[in-house]
């Protein structure tokens, strides 16, 4: 088994704001395992804020493709993620990176399709939202008709009373599905007073209203929240999920944050126990990841893949989104995905 | 998609006696699912105790042969294991039956064993334990002698001053590892007790010690036990696990009582995020449920599938055990198991 890996910048088709950043354009990572005979990929768009930067990522998978070889095929998954979690217990998104391209490898081999190697549906996947950063209104007004297709938005808030502009703005355009995503940027009194409101305003749910630190404060919410609340920030992995039951009606899990597919089954089925909605969300990507992603919506609830969709130079084809928002997996092997051009 | 079944009668070895019981033969069904020219094979062995007897689960297979054509293939496992929770919800046995059926189909339609499938390493399965029932002590002695291969024993007890006869027979035979298991048939301080001295006889766990219905009691238990103890009557399904985590340190997982596969790999991914032990046990079965089952411990920490050893007409060869006590996996496609005599 060998490893190979490249670097690219993507390059959003808007700044993307949110409650404490701002930036244009995102590096992301793009891992290809092969053996006999067989390529997989996967990648790895890693977050500053959970503590790892690009640079971090090179260094890790250098150091994995020296390593790699001692494993005997992609196909031992189980073995690949231990040890992947046992050496960089803190790189989630370049973990993820290999798992997914581990995957890719093994439905390949398998010549199917990856939810049909995980015995999916996949007329069951999502719906995904399409993510409108904040903004000043007349460019807010311009990033709603641009996203005509998607009939379903989410929206980002977390500002002050620059809140309640934003959706103004917005409810002004369209009455489509909204979704909240808040970010961690209110406090406990704040937070029930514009969930209140949010919840007239046609909004399905909210995503983390306050910082990840303010757990009771969660739990004071939720006993009082007319719409549901999805944690972000406060989840990382399975083992977050149990303490987050009285807190929040739900989590969003991302694969770079919590260490690729092997553990996002794992997140999948303990919040399932536990009788709490599922999403999927995902970092600035390209359809590379958010195909990876889609092959695991039909265990989820709700879907926010639209990763690929915020940039201009997505080198990759693969799920597609319907007139109804729903996501469409490629019926070829593996996440299915090929490159742009080339058909 | 077709599906066919028959149902036979095993007979036992030894008279089974356990805390409450005693039987020397056991009726199971083997169905068979036929799709695109590949055959995909599957058993329940049903228990009274669980509110399943035989004949449900022929009145249920009969019922399932008549609709499972309208499912498009063996491989959407999903959508079969919501229809047949959804229409058989108390008959967890039958449903095991048929999803196995559909995950054997599954890895053969793919050429490769369905460890492989779920990306595990076959290497890393665990030691089974072999299961002495209760009995005299010239028959105990008689059955310690025939479990020569076996390195760790699981006894039977809950039978009041009996346990410390059986238990002390037993030693004086052999110093292998045992575990215990109680089949609910201790009170609190007597199971404090037994379960003190236990832990100077090399004694590895407690299985059950208490009713199913003496939660509070299991938490005094834990907060005082030398040794770790695990559900297993109070255990069916992923739901339970939160629940039980003040009360036990792991969960004891059975096809014939989860519902099947897809419902185990749940129970695995939760019991794990709350950093309890697995172990995977059965009930007494052909090597076709063992070798499934088998499958499975990849995942798990601890295994008794030992329920085709103790019959005499066992009709199938599929997993081994090695001088270890180490299950071993066929390496052939599906579940891998193929008829006595056929080879």
């Amino acid at each position: 088994m060998q490893l190979q890996f490249e670097s690219r910048t993507l390059h959003l088709r808007h700044p993307f704001i949110i409650s404490g950043s701002q930036y244009s354009e995102k590096i992301v990572f793009t891992a290809t395992l092969m053996h006999d005979g067989i390529v997989g990929r996967g990648e790895s768009s890693p977050s500053r804020y959970y503590g790892e930067p690009p640079e971090s990522v090179q260094t890790m998978l250098s150091d994995t493709a020296r390593w790699i070889g001692d494993i005997s095929s992609p196909a031992d998954i189980q073995t690949l993620h231990e040890v992947l979690l046992q050496k960089y217990p803190h790189q989630p998104s370049a973990r993820s990176c290999v798992i997914m391209a581990a995957y890719d490898w093994l439905a390949r081999s398998c010549q199917m399709p990856l939810y049909r190697l995980w015995g999916l549906n996949p007329h069951k996947t999502c719906r995904t939202s399409f993510t409108i950063g904040m903004d000043e209104p007349d460019v807010l007004t311009e990033k709603v008709k641009e996203a005509e297709a998607y009939p379903v938005l989410k929206i980002k808030l977390g500002n002050g009373d620059e809140d309640y502009t934003i959706m103004q703005t917005i409810r002004r355009c369209t009455d489509k599905t909204i979704r909240v995503d808040a970010n961690e940027g209110w406090q406990r009194d704040e937070a029930i007073k514009k969930i209140t409101w949010l919840a007239t305003q046609n909004v399905e749910y909210i995503e983390q209203p306050l910082p990840k630190e303010s757990l009771e404060d969660m739990v004071w919410l939720k006993a009082r929240s007319p719409l549901p609340l999805i944690a972000d920030e406060n989840v990382m992995t399975s083992r977050d999920i149990p303490g987050l039951h009285h807190a929040f009606h739900g989590i969003n899990l991302k694969l770079d944050k919590c260490g690729g597919m092997w553990e996002a089954l794992r997140m999948i089925q303990t919040a399932r126990a536990l009788d709490m909605k599922i999403m999927i969300g995902c970092m600035v990507s390209t359809s590379l990841a958010m195909t990876a992603a889609a092959h695991l919506t039909p265990l989820t609830d709700e879907a926010d893949l639209d990763g690929h969709l915020l940039i201009r130079d997505d080198p990759f084809r693969g799920v597609t989104i319907n007139h109804q928002g729903q996501l469409i997996l490629p019926e070829s092997d593996g996440i299915g995905v090929t490159e742009q051009g080339i058909h």
